[in-house]
């Protein structure tokens, strides 16, 4: 084990730091520590925290980490923006929302951002997170900025996962946002003190009761990687909360508990994260394709595929010759 | 050359219907056919068509196929569905919706829907789409039902990508319609002769001039194939139409054969049929990986992965000597 890795599962926030940037950067050292930590993961709650812009998700994320500390449970933050090219725990912005949690070793945050690459960073984000889980962290949150497809996916390769809207951005059937709300395991309110906020809450509740018509997105996404878990046991709630004055952030937490005992209670949990491992051996499998081939080659095959020369199915012939 | 392959080349729409069922079900003759077809590729437009459930895709789909026969291009329809298990040019819906072009030669119709994998039927529709190419349409229209991301994946394979929109739906500033807008060549309001479709127009041109703030999502997307295309002088239009009177459709069939005739003209065309292919490969190559896997290997190392005895990196490491 490199010393890096034992310092980390020691405790010490510095090399954790120090570990989580070699893992940024794929590095042998990290490929090395996630093996290493894997039999200490398993421990963490990990929950993701998706939503539009303008929804106000990470002041939400800072409210969330002081309840789990007064809870008395550690927290670990991973903040991912793709569209942002900073990265590492030192950015200014992190330091000025989370003033409030400076100074308690309880807690972590790190921002992640995208270096060209979205797949890279969720491969990324998934190995910092299995990190935070090995070196003990109880919570660790996974906010995602941005409100595509692939920060949605980065955000459910958690446990639980936290959509968030705001008075006056969900108020439409909007069938684009079925596949998103589709994923919540529990929905979130924010803003809840808005006059609008009550049309909003029961335009999420009807959509829920539409459930039957928006599974088929459920279903298309998880048929894909071959393991169904059931979930329809799961009731959604949603949950109203005020993030400036903290209102409802502790029935919210109650909430991301609660699911987490369910997912353990119901049998859920192994099926769970059987699924995520497998979702994350193909990503991983696909990437180390990718390194093994020559960039090279690629590209002559490419040119001869373009100029009809070579058939695209006849161009993979001669790729999975070279690995 | 298989007797399917000739026959199909030499105009035989019988032949064409079976080589289709062929590639739909990914078997050696289709992948030999699609091999000795690829050099006849490369001279069809290919439009994709998407938007949203109760847009009146469908309807708009088969205006725009009568315009273009008017034109005197031959057109096929390629109407992608992964929520119906249906498959085949037999299906009902299609020949009632399609009767205004039953008994017309130059139209070629067919359906194409999931059998579970969405990845799947994104392979199966560009395959199918080469070979309607290779065949001689001068029209390939992709249409996708549904409005999930894989269905957008789907309709922007194409060289000229629609986004239809209808009043009430596209009103409100919606972070997450961004991505969606951001693929569209041209963007059509349908159901123009409805009040509320000035204000979706104005909304829809409001967002195009909001334009940088969105080119994230669309760079996001572009940067991960590792071959930008410049779109940015492409001005994207906002297109009214009447699909039940026909109003507007001849414009929109102008703005298509505009939008090829500046692909062709600026250089954009090679270097976005470069990605296209730099995408399909990615793709084939992935499916071609798994298919090599051994299903009970990989389950054994999932299980061990799952029961921490194997880290995720092991597994890789695994899987790579298996292949």
């Amino acid at each position: 084990m490199h010393s890096l890795t034992e310092k980390a599962l020691a405790g010490s926030p510095r090399a954790l730091g120090r570990l989580i940037t070699q893992v940024e950067n794929d590095t042998a050292i990290a490929r090395q520590a996630l093996t290493d930590l894997h039999p200490h993961t398993g421990n963490a709650q990990i929950v993701g925290i998706t939503g539009a812009p303008g929804s106000g998700k990470s002041t939400m994320v800072n409210e969330l980490a002081k309840e789990f500390r007064r809870r008395n449970k550690t927290v670990a933050i991973v903040a991912v923006d793709p569209s942002s090219p900073f990265s590492g725990g030192a950015v200014l912005g992190d330091r000025i929302r989370m003033q409030d949690l400076v100074g308690d070793k309880g807690i972590f945050v790190r921002s992640m951002a995208s270096r060209g690459n979205l797949g890279g960073l969720a491969i990324a984000t998934t190995n910092v997170t299995s990190v935070l889980d090995a070196v003990g962290y109880d919570i660790v949150l996974i906010e995602t900025v941005g409100a595509g497809q692939s920060e949605v996916d980065i955000a459910s390769t958690a446990h639980t996962t936290l959509v968030i809207e705001a008075p006056g951005m969900g108020d439409d059937v909007q069938s684009i946002k079925a596949g998103i709300l589709e994923i919540g395991d529990i929905l979130v309110v924010n803003k809840a003190d808005k006059p609008e906020a009550r049309r909003t809450i029961k335009a999420l509740q009807a959509m829920l009761e539409l459930g039957h018509s928006t599974k088929t997105f459920h279903h298309g996404k998880v048929i894909e990687t071959e393991a169904v878990v059931d979930y329809n046991e799961w009731m959604t709630p949603v949950v109203p909360v005020t993030s400036l004055t903290g209102e409802g952030i502790p029935e919210l937490v109650t909430q991301v508990e609660t699911h987490y005992a369910w997912l353990k209670e119901s049998g859920n949990f192994d099926a769970h994260q059987r699924m995520q491992f497998e979702k994350q051996i193909k990503k991983l499998l696909q990437a180390a394709v990718w390194e093994k081939l020559n960039g090279d080659q690629f590209e002559a095959l490419l040119e001869q595929v373009s100029e009809r020369q070579l058939s695209p199915h006849a161009a993979i012939e001669a790729l999975l010759k070279l690995l």
